[in-house]
């Protein structure tokens, strides 16, 4: 066979867009399988919707219906009480993929990435050939409703049937038709999705119709928006070279000094000439948008090398114990939990990220297994469940390196539960699907310290579980002695044998305080685990 | 606090580039962590450079250098042979995401996304500031050189210093220095990349100098091309309503009855008629562009109803069995193996793929270990290593499901590699770095059997190896009791006991005749072995 030329292979070059990328590999997205495309879908709205309530600072109110509209095919329906769409807005937020509100800002929010409601409407159209319906109200102006779909070869929204309407709520509805989709219950089903952001988002309430019409709501817990996330300024140890040059070559300040204080957190005038002494080949005065690699270089270098104030911790928002605690007992009803909330660190240098931890047992926790239980893992990220790829997640390295034997836990057979919420204004999720963090070891260790301090805490509960268990178990045996022996004792000795079993019995029970006939027992050992509990975490902090 | 209008906070809407989402988010081209992001350079240049060789019909003679500039910071230069890039195109082929010739088209290829080498050099400049370099030759008009960066903000080339050479080999090289990198061995290093690429490509060499100095060839096993894959019309059954839609939209047939036939493979005039009989409220005279989406779901129903030859496969090429063999042979130099090619399947409808598997036992096979062995499973697909993810990889997934006992093979302590290569038209990677395979269940259920076929030619050899180890045993056993008998019967009975002893061993040799002590036995099991293995297949193939 001959060969062939460059000039010939390149007829065939071409551009193309990221719509019609994400068209071909929509798997990328979390599109592949019937159930968790349908989950997909409910994610990206509900996820969107929970941002809007909480930077409007409103308490959300979301509505979810799912309908069967054929075979495969079903209609999602998600209504919020959030902020709404602005008329102008309503294309590009639901048809254009990587445009939004989100991406370019450094603040914690459930999205960052501009491509979720954008990925719905591309699988809406590919799957069913419709575009997606959106009613708004922003609160001024009309209220109005419109057909999106997406021009995929430019990627850019299509808006039709756009009207003006009379009233409508204030907030966003989005409805769209999804073909190759299933509903189904499970681990990995809608409902277990809706249950897991109740339990991470206990401010808000979800209201949920299943394709069978049953409706059912997940109340709110906590009557109090969260904190609201500031934007924040990078720390100068989060920055690399690049994103140095990047700062500085659109800063609007005169001279690099005064621009390292406009656009970094933590620089001060003193810092600035900390710095000057230890970059001494960079000029300070000089307009930033001259920095060139080398003087980025070596002020990255002089970053490296002066202390810092940590970073600002109030840009990251945990859920917060108590309200975790709350949800926990709102929704898993466990005998015991113990809830930890780490303080702020860092990865990458200078990414401020908080973990928060939960480890429950009993009630609702764990799963039920044809043979008893098992544990069960709930990842979250900033709040938001993650589902799938748990085979490349993070949380799920982490917790498989826990040595859970230490912690009188069996992870294959207990109904445990355990569950970790990252916070950050920056997740690295491994894919553009989201649904697994990053393995960066920064973020796997402090998972491991924040799980194992939330297992240590539940520990002296289980172990007491076991020991009652022990004690109950031969309480009850040496009570069924006592019945013969004491009709034995009584035929002997002539005395009554209802009497000496009396005695026989006070004197097992005092033997066996913790057997469980009563709970006062049960009571006692989880005290006692607390208080250990306690002097554990007291020395954590001292090591 | 007050709430937040709609209107403000839309003041943040923003739209984004491609090459901005990943220069935030390059752990999803597989730029996280020192040693995968380096492995990821060479993957991206010698996966673009053996496609191109392929394209060209040219065998792959590719120089792989990677020479330590700094700390953390390699220079990494890879030059091939192939049909080179003509300058009009080295910008965009360099330095746009999603531009290339492989996006498009329904062929197998190894790249298939126009991402990777733009990923590179993202990746360059990110870390070090540094534009890619690039030569070039054709083998028509002058060579040249140049420096390639991307502009972000709008995805798309900077070529500076171009400059025209008076020559330079035909091919292409491309020579970026990455920070943030590591050059490391072991499972996931760039040795053991090149190793497995050479692998799965026989009729490649690859040259290769590591940061020392030390310079290692994978000498080409194979004078031959790969049969080259051509590009197909896609099956009927493997078209979605929306694939349908956009194929006549842009059709320049004058009529659907042509339009099918044109565009699609295995479409014939009375297929047609035989289509019309089923979807008879389709007019099949009407034009194409016209096509509603209701008249797509009715041919596509009937696409699905009637009957159809199979996909072409002579659009997916595999690497074939006795290449594959001699690559093994040449690579890990087994004791014994087993190569299958399995016949073509299909996924998604009518997307055609096949796979091949192989198990090989002894010699390079598997990994060893402080104590001993364990085994390794190697991922390919489109003759394409895959190093990471492999806890979401369908491989992984089907490699897993298998009953291993059933086979005598414990993956946990033999020295056994598993071989498995997928090739398709389109392989569905789960996420864009391209490094596992998305776990559909029609791939998965096709690499089980494959590698349970490959296993069962192994069985017997294993097996034998376990029977002869015993009987060996046994025999050393009998031959120490020999001795003590034959003098103690000399002694008892005044004959020599040399003869006696001479006499026992015949006795002991012959019963146990596979005992290790010639190699002859050995030799034997294998041949019962394959023996037992055809009649397996044979079997297979009956049912």
């Amino acid at each position: 066979m001959a060969e062939t030329n460059a000039d010939e292979i390149f007829r065939e070059f071409k551009e193309h867009s990221i719509a019609e990328f994400f068209k071909k590999n929509r798997q990328m997205l979390g599109y592949s399988g019937m159930s968790r495309s349908l989950v997909t879908v409910v994610h990206e709205y509900l996820t969107n919707s929970l941002d809007a309530c909480e930077e409007a600072n409103i308490l959300p109110d979301i509505d979810v219906r799912i309908d069967m509209t054929g075979e495969s095919k079903y209609r999602v329906t998600v209504a919020d009480n959030g902020p709404g769409i602005p008329k102008g807005y309503i294309g590009k937020a639901l048809a254009t993929i990587l445009a939004g509100t989100k991406f370019h800002r450094y603040m914690q929010q459930r999205g960052q990435q501009g491509i979720g409601a954008s990925g719905c409407t591309l699988f809406a159209q590919i799957t069913t050939g419709k575009p997606v319906r959106a009613t708004s109200y922003t609160g001024t102006g009309k209220p109005y409703s419109c057909s999106i779909s997406v021009d995929t070869t430019r990627n850019k929204p299509v808006v039709t049937d756009f009207a003006e309407l009379d009233s409508a709520p204030r907030g966003l509805r989005v409805e769209g038709e999804f073909a190759e989709v299933k509903y189904e219950g499970g681990d990995h089903g809608v409902y277990e999705y809706l249950r897991r952001t109740a339990l991470s988002n206990p401010h808000a309430q979800i209201r949920f119709t299943d394709p069978s019409g049953q409706e059912s709501v997940f109340l709110r817990a906590v009557d109090k928006t969260p904190a609201r996330p500031k934007a924040i300024k990078p720390h100068p140890l989060g920055l690399t070279v690049n994103d140095l040059i990047d700062f500085a070559h659109v800063s609007q300040s005169r001279r690099i000094s005064s621009m390292l204080i406009d656009a970094f957190s933590r620089v001060s005038q003193d810092k600035v000439k900390e710095l000057a002494s230890v970059a001494t080949d960079v000029d300070f005065g000089k307009n930033p948008r001259a920095l060139t690699w080398a003087e980025a270089e070596s002020l990255v270098k002089a970053f490296r090398s002066v202390k810092w104030i940590a970073p600002d911790a109030t840009s990251v928002i945990p859920i917060g114990e108590s309200q975790v605690e709350t949800a926990i007992k709102n929704i898993l009803n466990p005998e015991f939990m113990n809830v930890v909330e780490r303080r702020p660190k860092v990865f990458r240098g200078g990414v401020p990220f908080i973990v928060e931890a939960a480890v429950s047992y009993g009630g609702n926790s764990g799963k039920k297994t044809s043979e008893g239980y098992e544990g069960s893992v709930l990842r979250f990220a900033n709040r938001v469940p993650l589902l799938f790829d748990s085979g490349s997640c993070a949380i799920t390295s982490a917790t498989r390196d826990i040595d859970w034997k230490r912690y009188n836990i069996d992870i294959e057979t207990q109904p445990v539960s355990i569950f970790v919420n990252v916070s950050s204004v920056y997740i690295p999720y491994s894919g553009v699907g989201k649904e697994a963090i990053a393995q960066e070891d920064e973020i796997i260790d402090e998972i491991k310290l924040a799980v194992m301090d939330a297992a240590r805490g539940v520990q002296r509960y289980i172990s007491g579980k076991i020991h009652v268990s022990h004690e109950t178990s031969k309480y009850r045996m040496m009570m069924r002695y006592a019945n013969q022996l004491s009709m034995d004792l009584g035929s002997l000795t002539g005395e009554k044998s209802e009497a000496i079993k009396k005695d026989l019995e006070k004197l097992i029970a005092k033997y066996y305080p913790r057997a469980k006939v009563g709970g006062a027992a049960d009571q006692d050992g989880t005290q006692e685990g607390q208080a250990q509990e306690e002097a554990d975490r007291a020395q954590d902090s001292v090591n």
